[in-house]
């Protein structure tokens, strides 16, 4: 799965950045409380993907993949639990 | 790269259900033409996480991660598009 270093990077720094874009997200829903041009449907179908893409990196062993779904996971998981508060 | 059928099915359903999530966002932005919830930091920073996801897939010749991250593209630059115009 090695592809050398650079390749493990490259994935680390993806997954930062996809991974941290959901922060402003929160942090803009938590602020305003107002979530409501926000799809509900993405979040659950994202979450439940999220979810699938976990036990495919652990498979694969890709730790980008694993790591990246996982932090992930926890923030989408709290900008849903923001959703369903401030409907 | 090749766990089997079984891990690359696993990982196409796992990118098909993060990237169709994107599609009942796009749907309610372009219908409700309100996207003002939706924060663009996160827009721009997946986006450009996305790109990066898609090298990292060709490297490692993962088709589920180059399949996934690019639909999912799509997706996020056209919300992108509906959030600049829809401010």
């Amino acid at each position: 799965m090695d592809n050398g270093g650079f390749t493990t990077v490259l994935g680390l720094v993806a997954g930062t950045l996809t991974t941290l874009s959901f922060l402003p997200q929160l942090l803009k829903a938590w602020k305003s409380r107002s979530t409501h041009d926000i799809s509900f449907g993405m979040l659950a179908l994202f979450s439940a993907g999220l979810v699938l893409w976990i036990v495919y990196g652990l498979i694969v062993a890709d730790v980008p993949v694993i790591m990246a779904n996982s932090v992930t996971l926890v923030f989408v998981g709290l900008i849903l639990v923001l959703k369903l508060r401030y409907r």
